[in-house]
């Protein structure tokens, strides 16, 4: 009874790994019964046979200005693989490639979302003893925002919890320096202001709690954090760092002496769920909220895990209407 | 030789803990032969024979707001202490109380250095596996900076690092989204340009490094992050957060089961140097770059430890005649 299911759209050249380990999480979504479609370089995918391919003959590289490259390489496995959404040939793109020329490509090929000011990068935050984590937006799209993009970031994170995490009525804070309102800079007492308004709460089915604090990224009792693409990215990556500092120091610990070593071996299997819980590969990619279609962006050091989690994210998501739902809040 | 040595002014009553572990730290100290003058209410301090005190009737709490309750509570400790330094009865003042209110008390009754728009506060961030932290700054007092500002925390940046770490010719980075120049908001454009500039670069000994971002925050290639108070408090409470989080899920896992706790016990040599990088009491307080004397804010956690750290700091700091060092480098 099925109609015809468009495939994902992955960029096999983007990436730490790419191509080999971006085709090997491909292929585990083929075996997972998902649809994929693998854009990339001829070379890369001569030797693929059992999964559909599109050639792109350009790559856009890591540490490439993304308007730029998205300009000029017509031909890159990016602006194929949003191309490939735009025409009908995929339901949605994923890449581990460069984030900035993912949101170019997928913003000039595949469109916003009507009444979408600006769409808003929204990433996992592992909370640490819960199963699902906490989502912060904007993560890095837009260094300067206006009050009223962050409630918007704010709609669209709430659909987003709701959608993926079936979160029911999702907690929302305002990413400040206290908590009491009125404090923080113009721009997040302004959006406070707005923030309280019960209207797209009830639109939205989230809840404003008001200003949250950077030690809360990681809270349970919070599950979408707003903020502007610059605060967000500083935070996130501030937290990334020390979660990588500490885990590489404790790893560093763990083979320091023979007693340290016979320590650790007793407590692998006890600390197992908690280095999973932090290992970036399980929490999966971020999202680009307001493109017209579901992109979604991996770590660059994206394994074959981390491609599989996107890629099936990104298919259940799109099975699901999740951007026919955010079209659905998004006032016009 | 040495001429009467001023004592350091110390806020009995602010912090978590206080009286009793502030009085305990400033014990420490005495017993360490740094002069202490104890401030608080005499209720709190009626027992102290061996160390000075100075009266005041009240106390500014944690939560009130800094300018108002340092404008309406005249008599309490936070403000007595700095009318202390002000008035020569006091070399410096420490306080683990509330950060605002002691940067207000001391802006408002030591005043500020000449030539500066705007204190800065300065934390150190723990840098695992070296000894000296990085120092953030403005991790908090000044929620807008105007370019101008940056440049000027990076000079006061430099002459700490030098000054309470002895770092040689300390490496000053620029938080921002993106290592290259151009990256950034446009606050943080035009303040790349300035500390481009080799005019400040030379006057403080500091070497400007471009951009720098969250994740390089523990980044022992670095000494100095500045930023605006905005996102450096929102990126150290990121950073606290994180640890804490981190810490506690081991902890947590290292008493889970018989043989966790076994292999806990012999990891535990091995971990403890980790644990009190790691340990904001082992770190010390944060300083209030800019002011006309050495002004020092603890962790409101702070126990004995911490507040001997802070206040031998805030000793060693004046001796070493840092105010003076700061005034030299300042432009008027």
């Amino acid at each position: 009874m099925n109609p015809i299911v468009l495939p994902v759209a992955v960029d096999a050249m983007g990436g730490d790994n790419a191509p080999s380990e971006i085709i090997k999480g491909a292929e585990l979504a083929v075996e997972a019964g998902i649809p994929v479609l693998l854009v990339g370089h001829p070379d890369a995918l001569s030797d693929i046979s059992d999964i559909p391919t599109k050639f792109a003959s350009e790559v856009i590289g890591m540490g490439e200005d993304p308007a730029t490259a998205v300009r000029k390489k017509k031909d890159s496995s990016l602006v194929r693989s949003a191309e490939a959404v735009r025409d009908g040939e995929a339901l949605a793109m994923i890449s581990a490639g460069n984030t900035g020329a993912t949101m170019a490509s997928a913003l000039l090929k595949i469109g916003r979302i009507r009444g979408v000011s600006r769409p808003a990068i929204a990433t996992p935050i592992p909370v640490l003893g819960r199963a699902n984590p906490n989502i912060l937006l904007d993560s890095g799209a837009n260094a300067e925002c206006s009050p009223e993009w962050l409630v918007q970031f704010a709609e669209m994170g709430a659909v987003y919890a709701r959608d993926r995490f079936n979160t029911d009525k999702p907690k929302i804070g305002l990413l400040s320096i206290g908590e009491e309102p009125g404090k923080g800079s113009p721009l997040i007492k302004e959006a406070f202001e707005l923030l309280n308004d019960h209207d797209w709460q009830m639109r939205c089915s989230g809840e404003f709690i008001g200003n949250v604090e950077g030690r809360d990224l990681m809270n349970p009792d919070i599950d979408v954090v707003v903020t502007d693409g610059f605060t967000g990215n500083v935070a996130l990556k501030a937290l990334e760092g020390t979660a990588k500092a500490i885990v590489g120091a404790l790893l560093d610990v763990f083979s320091s002496s023979p007693e340290a070593k016979e320590g650790a071996s007793l407590l692998a299997p006890s600390l197992m769920p908690l280095y999973e819980t932090l290992d970036p590969e399980s929490v999966g990619g971020a999202i680009l909220l307001g493109i017209k279609g579901v992109s979604m962006v991996s770590h660059g050091s994206s394994g074959p895990k981390a491609i599989f989690n996107a890629i099936s994210t990104a298919y259940e998501l799109s099975i699901d209407k999740h951007v026919e739902h955010l079209e659905q809040v998004i006032k016009r």
